[in-house]
């Protein structure tokens, strides 16, 4: 019999102690382990969760869980940085396998874990950080081990895919979609980590750092957010034959990686822009498997207990089968790519430009992007207006970041220009 | 160091052989084992294949890996249920753990292969034998472990998918599409097994036996082919909203499983009815998970090399940490979930009656469903032609296929009715 111990009994807690009991034995057949929930920890345990759960197995104490000579397995559900590293150490210490939803944690102190939960020889399961209940960290680690992964592009945050698929389908402003998504609760009350990309670029840096062998963090990513995203440029995407998508990309190119979470124009025909709501979705295209793509819910206690009983299954069969570490926790080479810095990263780009409507203006505009070897594929020019802006609408070739923040900048500076350029990039074959 | 031998070098083995080669030291970095080509075996051993070979590595004769006792790991790839199956036979005896592509095999003598396999401690890997590159038989066994499976939904053939991809999109007739599809290679000389389901149902029985810890064959999955599929109904099921595809259903009811390959109209907007060419895909539907969906190449060298390559390390880790059935082959427990009957499944149902254009066509027609219990949804009538037949469809509520059935005969018994009716099972929401 192989012991847990949950720690955090929010919405993933109560998802995975109810799979626990309500599947075990389903587990056991499949696996012939009887997979045990011991005791749950939180400092709330009087609120009532909807699960009828056998007598004594609640503590507030969490280190009754941490110092439980029988306990296999703890569950790290807490969230954060700060006392959820100082419970995992302390397990780590006392011969516990961990597993953990917990990506900020493995994005910002992933080093010290899995080099600690190293040493200890014990494992850390974190397939609930990604993605929720879609097995992402599985494939990439095993399923698609023969490959040599060419790009990651994920949507891999919930709340803000909803908001843009809101955005897109109902034409209106980001600010009223977020707030009736707090309504909804799928977003925060404080949303600043899901709407500026945080929680994303802690998935992004987690998927890299497995696809690449290398330990990357939330510091290489670079990021942008989408609540500067108007309806406008939704609609000129759509005019263009794409959709607009919080993009998590890994790519490796000359044999270094670039990472970056932004708003993406993706052609619509592509799978990925069909994944809407809160649904995630990870496109992993490898050298040898081409393109795959992986779909599910990203959130949610169930969805995610899925993903946190499969790291226990995980960790439960080598225990039995005294194979703890078959599968090393990061890569076992330490050979780590290089980074591409984001201002040679390559990509197409669309503008807008709020210009006032007089002759010569797009030969300006375009003359400085010539200089900047940003070559025009496409232009839009809407609307009429003597005396105020129209937005003037360009899509490009592939050029390099630097050039184009050059680029915008110097045409900025133009007093037909009458406000800031927006500029999103855009994804697809050239 | 772990050493393979191949014994088939056709597509499959190809690619296998070029990733093992090309990716070895990647391998390497990943799970610590060197894993070595150390054979392959052929009947052709001249033609070239686009691959330099280390020397030495080429023989006519299967037996010398079969007995070469410093190899680990056989890896299948002749195909059919006769050499293979002796093969892989002597090689278990001889305590070789197996990687097989082959699907038809283990459709038919799963339990024969799978019974010797845990007799002699060996290993099994059969990743490759479904949906090439998606690795699903690993996500429905390990990534989601913790679910009961409601329901599997696939386009797990591409010839098929290719075929009705072409048929919607130009609008032409099976025959003419099947032809083009044999000379671009994506349809076999004799394309019976693809066009007519069968290699659906193999994999349909290899995913329903993981799903739900039984061991189904071939003879469990009621089966229809695409062959007497018409344009008609194609652009019909798009006025309708729907896609159709060849789809590979497994799904589990008041505790009895049902498995079916046939023809499908799929709500438009469902991702899956999205997947064309010869892309593959599969929807799981979990009860923790909810819905998942996984898609990819189905065949191709390096697709299904990339899955065998899995396999093999998989099996090298499980060697190199002695932790050999750590998975079983099938579920531990051999209980066996019933079968449902084909009479017995509940579905939506697309008719289209060849009905004269007379005054009471639809009341004799609706009165006959409505005997057999079976309810119009909606009715389109195309074109007026006082002598000769014109098309009437008929999209109904869930009805029971003995229903059905009974129904149609009927009908096609009245003098009214001119041609065979032809039905199209509809899923989706009612």
């Amino acid at each position: 019999m192989i012991n847990i111990g949950i720690i955090g009994f929010g919405t993933v807690g109560t998802g995975t102690a109810k799979i626990l009991l309500k599947n075990r034995s389903l587990l056991k057949d499949r696996t012939g382990i009887d997979i045990n929930l011991r005791r749950i920890a939180d400092i709330d345990i009087k609120r009532g969760r909807g699960i009828k759960l056998p007598k004594g197995i609640l503590t507030t104490d969490a280190e009754e869980i941490i110092n439980d000579p029988d306990i296999h397995i703890i569950v790290e559900l807490i969230g954060g940085t700060t006392i959820a590293r100082e419970f995992i150490l302390k397990a780590i210490k006392n011969g516990k396998h961990i597993v953990t939803a917990n990506k900020a944690l493995l994005a910002t102190y992933g080093n010290e874990i899995f080099g600690n939960a190293q040493k200890a020889n014990v494992e850390i399961g974190f397939e609930a950080s990604v993605a929720g209940g879609i097995p992402i960290i599985k494939v990439i680690r095993e399923g698609l081990v023969a490959n040599r992964i060419k790009a990651v592009y994920g949507i891999i945050n919930g709340t803000t895919n909803y908001i843009l698929t809101k955005m897109t389908e109902e034409k209106v402003e980001f600010a009223e979609v977020l707030k009736e998504a707090q309504r909804l609760g799928y977003a925060e009350a404080d949303p600043t980590y899901d709407i500026e990309g945080i929680d994303s670029a802690h998935k992004l840096a987690i998927l890299a750092s497995l696809s690449y062998g290398s330990r990357f963090s939330i510091k290489d990513v670079y990021r942008e957010g989408i609540s500067w995203i108007s309806p406008m440029d939704i609609e000129f995407a759509r005019e263009l034959g794409y959709k607009l998508k919080l993009l998590a990309i890994a790519k490796e190119t000359d044999n270094k990686v670039e990472l970056r979470v932004h708003p993406t124009m993706i052609p619509e025909e592509y799978l990925i822009s069909k994944v809407d709501g809160v649904y995630n979705a990870i496109y992993v295209e490898g050298d040898a498997v081409g393109s795959t793509l992986y779909y599910g819910r990203g959130a949610g206690d169930m969805p995610t207990g899925s993903a946190v009983v499969s790291d226990i299954v995980d960790i439960a069969r080598n225990i039995v089968n005294k194979s703890i570490g078959r599968i090393p926790g990061m890569s076992k080479s330490a050979k780590m790519k290089n980074l591409m810095k984001m201002d040679d990263v390559l990509s197409m780009y669309y503008f807008r430009f709020s210009a006032l409507d007089k002759p010569g203006v797009l030969s300006k505009i375009s003359g400085i992007l010539g200089k900047y070897n940003i070559s025009i594929a496409s232009v839009i020019q809407k609307g009429r207006h003597e005396r105020r802006a129209v937005p003037l609408v360009v899509l490009t070739h592939k050029a390099r970041e630097k050039d184009v923040v050059r680029a915008v900048r110097e045409i900025n500076r133009l007093p037909i220009v009458a406000g800031k350029t927006v500029f999103i990039r855009v994804e697809g074959k050239e």
